[in-house]
């Protein structure tokens, strides 16, 4: 644990398994939140994220996990770890619900424009990490576009459409274009973008059902309330935001995930988890072998 | 009303005040749903599509609405009316609920790729069409981004974002970028996006609102829908499809509006309705006077 050393030894003072499985190095630098990436990494030598990333780059860490400043991490991800051979960006991938399970959508935000080329590192890259985390499952990709028809969408999108329906991939199934209204519907598992759109849809999810959940709450009376508590406790458990937080920095020589800035010890706990599944399943080696050329 | 003649007047038949109030033109061609928008400009000249919006040209129509192929009737208008001086793209203007009452949002799709001249019409003109809609609200426009700061964003953005900062502005007010989850909080109340994120925006957010309304049905039990019956209906009937049923392509020199294709004659009456507003309060005057230069 890289951190304040006074904070954290108070912190697991009463924690027996994490004291005795765990080291703690200090780092004296604080990387704020509103901090730019670029001014982070500069005056951020001796902080947390810089000094757990540098871990890894010496083996003494598999995998790095942070609930800081975003963009400082990728900046200091991206200079620390290189970027596997052949692959130009690396995408920021999160899990989203659907109807069937949890789908892997990559770029979250990472990159503002992406090539053909970023789409289809993104699209293997997104499937190792599908495997990874649910290895019972095959990955379907599925480009997110404004229509299903080849024609549609913008020159990148129709690009990436045709390399990928006639190439031959074998680590996942490629399900064609979806739109933003079948994300959730459970026929497609891995979905790619641009870190744009990505981001956009991600945030207008969020907004979405975070109104509707808040009207229908404040439609029901606590009679209704109370009849319905457990069924509506399992659906509300089923959606909690903590049991799929962490957002994975993928296409780089050692993996990153970045925890939610504000979630709980046991939202932490599910990123821990997944580090543990990244790690296990060696996501980096599958990523490796299954590039499209 | 343009169309089928048998069919038209059939189900009329017993609407005696439509009957009174109306005339049936007789169109021949039929333009499919799936038919490319360049083949049915080019063999349905005989279509209701076409001879409607043809009649705003002569004088004999103020408007046309229609639920047939969105496509068509973006390309049809285009051809038939002119662009209004100074507006390069038309786009696609629709209503989106927020916690206080509407937004306009706007493009919902009819331009894959936008200039920051483009943002800039859609900001006056989605402006306009809400004075119009809404005429007690002031008009706030925020551009859709991934950040809230300046230098987030792509280029286009970051483009517009300045101007409209050091604009004088006299039919509405610039709150900003804002992202996607606060685009139903109510805060501003017209929403500048391309029409590519605009569409994965909104499609977005009808999956989720289906997802999550399924979802929370599925998990009350018939004595808890029934104790919170009217105030659910309240809310059902708030976020009804129907009432703001109706996209509105603005920068033509005359205004045409789709309905939803699957909308029933509740959906369609408000459609009529909307068109009645456009008529008049006079849209196309406002946003010829009120472009931003």
């Amino acid at each position: 644990m890289y951190g304040q050393k006074d904070v954290l030894v108070k912190e697991i003072a009463n924690k027996k398994i994490i004291k005795e499985n765990s080291e703690i190095i200090h780092t004296p630098d604080i990387i704020k939140d509103d901090e730019s990436p670029l001014s982070a990494t500069k005056s951020g030598k001796e902080s947390s994220m810089w000094k757990a990333i540098s871990a890894q780059k010496v083996n003494r860490a598999d995998i790095s996990l942070s609930a800081g400043n975003t963009g400082a991490l990728l900046l200091m991800s991206r200079l620390i770890l290189n970027t596997i051979d052949g692959i130009d960006k690396p995408a920021l991938a999160g899990l989203w619900p659907n109807n069937k399970g949890m789908n892997v959508v990559l770029d979250l935000g990472a990159n503002v424009e992406c090539s053909a080329k970023n789409l289809l590192d993104f699209s293997s890259m997104g499937s190792a990490l599908h495997r990874s985390l649910y290895e019972h499952e095959v990955p379907k990709v599925a480009l997110l576009n404004i229509g299903l028809e080849e024609h549609k969408g913008n020159d990148v999108l129709k690009k990436t459409f045709s390399i990928l329906k006639k190439s031959k991939i074998n680590n996942f199934e490629f399900s064609g274009f979806i739109e933003g209204n079948q994300i959730m519907n459970g026929d497609v598992n891995v979905i790619i973008t641009d870190g744009f759109t990505g981001n956009i849809a991600l945030k207008t999810a969020e907004g979405t059902a975070n109104f509707i959940t808040k009207n229908i709450k404040k439609s029901l009376n606590i009679f209704s309330l109370l009849l319905s508590y457990y069924s509506l406790k399992k659906f509300k458990d089923k959606l909690d935001p903590r049991k799929f937080n962490g957002a994975i920095f993928l296409g780089l020589e050692g993996p990153v995930v970045k925890s939610h800035g504000s979630t709980d010890a046991i939202g932490f706990s599910y990123s821990i988890d997944m580090c543990n599944k990244i790690i296990k399943s060696n996501l980096i080696k599958k990523i490796k072998t299954n590039l499209i050329i």
